[in-house]
């Protein structure tokens, strides 16, 4: 292995000397630090680098609730599936030659939102939670990152798993006081003058009153080609212009389907970044190009693990093409990948499973929890409503089995007994009223049964959950390309906007 | 700031010849993968790099049940003391210019135990649970990472807040196929031929029958001095020779107390950790140290985040003696900072408090859990034994308002509920069979009483945990001197062992 090393060592020094001068100027920070003088930040350390070598084609993968619990339960997710060996089977991401932890905070609290997040990378700032691209005061609007890329000459693209009009892509093309005025960010997206959206759809596409003129034809009046079939998405190629792609089914809330939930012939994740680089890669200028994968934050709320698992494996496989584009074009490639903060508080391991876990029960899951509300419990309290017949637990144990792989005898008593007290409640039964109970604590305003079952499917596994909510924990960033060495140690998530500045050469103007 | 930083940088480049060849190579290993030949992982880079300025000093922190959620707790608590805005008061190590993600699962489990984990670290095996530096069948045994240190002619030291032959210190200096066996871990101790153990006294200092020669006579027929006070340990100096310096005050298990029970003029592992330099620096071939922080993961394991904090702080303080250390040896010495796994499943984020958090309530805290149990609950069952009386919480809330800075009267009916059934369970008396319980889901096999006061204390904290056991997420790896680069990346706790071989210029000759 050595000579083999050093041999590509040798080919490397003959032709990348860009990154050799930039590692140069980068490896003396390091030493700076080493030899002793830590006044400065990582972060204030990659403001003073001078790139020679800058990005021409920069990825920014954001991985909406995904921090290193997530990543971990993914890639021991993918080793029980193709082994019994103890051990962990990487993801592509997590094996990047830098990585670096980030803190999430915001402006209000140790516990961000996507919002104040996504304006924290895209723009430098923090903000408050439900702010997007404002100051606290929301009456300062912040230059994102996307517009200084596309001011040098490159083209941009946002993709999103969920509606394109949320609070993470938002914060790459709009500025408003908060991120539930989705109209206003769509308006806003069809005058950003950026080149490519795909993904999730538009949440209120004629506002919250559905009194305002349709998105979709705002977007077609400003030049974009919409299209929201896997054909017409297929048939898009270079040179067609700006364009909106929705996918063909969306599943909630105008998202696109989770990963466990798409069908054969239903475009993932890593089609639509494909697409991008296909669409946005003869610009001479190169481009910039951020994709979230937003619904590992939404499994995280429902505390449901084998939708988060399949939804980072999706993830991957999207990094997977910016792998194989930067491949090509090594010495001109950046690849981010960061979470926006943690959801769920999740980790590997539960007080009832203690040093074990069981990773093959996550398998056995085949549908999100949204999957099965929508196509077994809503059906299911119809059919009851309309017969008149008592709902019974017995009714559903086939169908929870067939989804998530849980065999009710083999539960706890303990678990029988909350998941037939979520029955009731999920279905509006009357409760005796045996104990004390927070009803937040237990169901944190999920449908009971549907919680229940993803708290015990996970406990089952040796996955814990503490809340439905975010966290505050660091999240991971890793890079890999031009400029990969201004990602490691440990710096704030308002760093990574002043990173991805330098690694493009890139002066701030504006706040 | 520019200015000053290329400035410094040119005096670098004069002085540090070692590090710029260093870090030439270790470029090239970081630009292959930015070309894209990722078959490597960081750690076989690691053992193909050659380093020509090697580590003379070698410090290695291990935390104790330490991953990021413990190492941001202290962070955000350490700001809540100093500030009200929301931010992050940085730990001395987070800001280590390199930072590692590494991997923990064992040879049996995705969850490691503390004698696996650190049979990783120290030999770079995973061997199962339990196991100290020999194999799964426990027949061969593995040479430690402090035995090719001490092979080097290095000094070697070996300090931890817990018993000294307690599993993590063991790895460093023994061989046993179970880490119950303390008696014979502490006789391979006196046979080390190492040089400084200091912190914890012994477990089973006559063996688990009582029926053994006593170890500290053992150890000063081995030619070690043996201190247990203060003034002797404050009177050691160089030239001494071999040295084992056990705390004067034990609090539990034969482990130094809790940081937050310190009481003034009793030792902490900072002065430990400078014992050990002022003892082992005078050796021309330096010296290796091991320094554990063991009561995070006790603290981990009762859930009480407010004991584990105070740990992680007095960590930080006892890493802050080894960058003092290498800022007058900044060209000879390595620091590295670990965890072994991570403890309880910790998070920044519980259910009832949503979004925010309240790190200034776990100031309120002024005892641990243990503390607590020896000092108010004992002489309080004590009290009620001797009088007949019946036990009533409220003759406790006062205590537990002192120690816990719990307002009974604040918390919520659930609460109230819970720590009045613990106190009834933990008094004996006979409980109302109300509803199906888990119980050791509720307690753990804790006290049940004081568990749900830590609980309870870290929920109106807005601090979750999912277990009593160990986890199997990620921990955090920082590096800072020569070599510090060899630490970048997302790896094994295997390869922490080839990385400290490279980085002290030594090659592997043995199992």
């Amino acid at each position: 292995m050595k000579s083999k090393f050093l041999k590509e060592g040798r080919f490397f020094l003959k032709q990348g000397k860009n990154v050799l001068v930039l590692s140069l100027v980068l490896l003396l920070s390091g030493a700076l630090f080493a030899a002793g003088t830590m006044e400065q930040s990582p972060g204030a350390t990659a403001q003073a680098s001078q790139v020679d070598g800058t990005a021409k084609y920069v990825f920014l993968f954001i991985g909406d609730g995904m921090a290193t619990p997530q990543i971990n339960a993914a890639e021991s997710y993918a080793n029980a599936k193709v082994s019994d060996d103890v051990n962990v089977q990487h993801l592509r991401f997590s094996q990047f030659p830098v990585v670096g932890l980030t803190t999430t905070y915001d402006a209000g609290s140790l516990i961000t939102d996507s919002a104040s997040a996504g304006t924290a990378i895209a723009t430098g700032n923090k903000t408050l939670s439900g702010v997007i691209n404002m100051d606290v005061g929301k009456t300062v609007a912040y230059k994102t990152i996307a517009e200084y890329a596309k001011e040098q000459g490159k083209k941009v693209g946002v993709v999103s798993s969920v509606s394109i009009d949320h609070a993470t892509p938002a914060c790459f093309y709009a500025k408003v006081p908060s991120r539930g005025n989705m109209y206003d960010i769509a308006v806003q997206l069809t005058e950003s003058g950026f080149d490519y959206f795909g993904g999730g759809g538009f949440a209120q596409p004629t506002g919250k009153k559905k009194d305002q003129q349709n998105i979709l034809g705002i977007a077609k009046s400003a030049g974009f080609t919409y299209v929201n079939t896997v054909d017409a998405f297929n048939a898009l190629k270079p040179g067609v212009g700006k364009v909106v792609a929705v996918n063909e089914r969306l599943q909630d809330s105008a998202a696109m389907p989770y990963e466990i939930d798409r069908k054969e012939g239903e475009l993932s994740l890593a089609d639509y970044n494909a697409k991008g680089i296909e669409l946005l890669s003869d610009d001479p200028d190169g481009f910039f190009m951020m994709v979230e994968s937003g619904k590992i934050d939404w499994a995280g709320h429902a505390n449901d693990a084998g939708a988060s698992i399949r939804d980072t494996l999706a993830f991957d496989e999207a990094i997977g093409k910016a792998i194989a584009f930067a491949n090509k074009h090594p010495k001109d490639t950046l690849i981010i990948v960061t979470g926006d903060h943690e959801t769920g508080g999740m980790t590997i391991g539960f007080a009832g499973t203690k040093y074990t876990t069981f990773f093959n029960e996550v398998a056995k899951q085949t549908m999100s929890f949204t999957a099965f509300g929508q196509e077994v419990l809503a059906p299911y309290k119809a059919q009851i409503q309309a017969s008149g017949k008592k709902a019974q637990l017995s009714d559903l144990l086939p169908a929870i089995e067939q989804a998530f792989g849980m065999d009710f005898n083999a539960l706890t008593k303990v678990q029988q007994n909350e998941l037939e007290i979520a029955f009731e409640r999920s279905m509006g039964n009357k409760m005796i009223k045996a104990q004390v109970e927070d009803l937040y604590l237990l169901y944190g305003g999920y449908e009971p049964l549907i919680i229940k079952i993803t708290q015990i499917t996970n406990q089952q596994a040796g996955i814990g959950w503490t809340t439905y909510s975010h966290t505050g924990v660091p999240v991971a960033t890793f890079a890999r390309g031009v400029g990969q060495e201004l990602f490691q140690g440990y710096y704030d998530n308002t760093d990574i906007f002043d990173k991805m500045m330098v690694a493009m050469g890139i002066e701030k103007t504006a706040n």
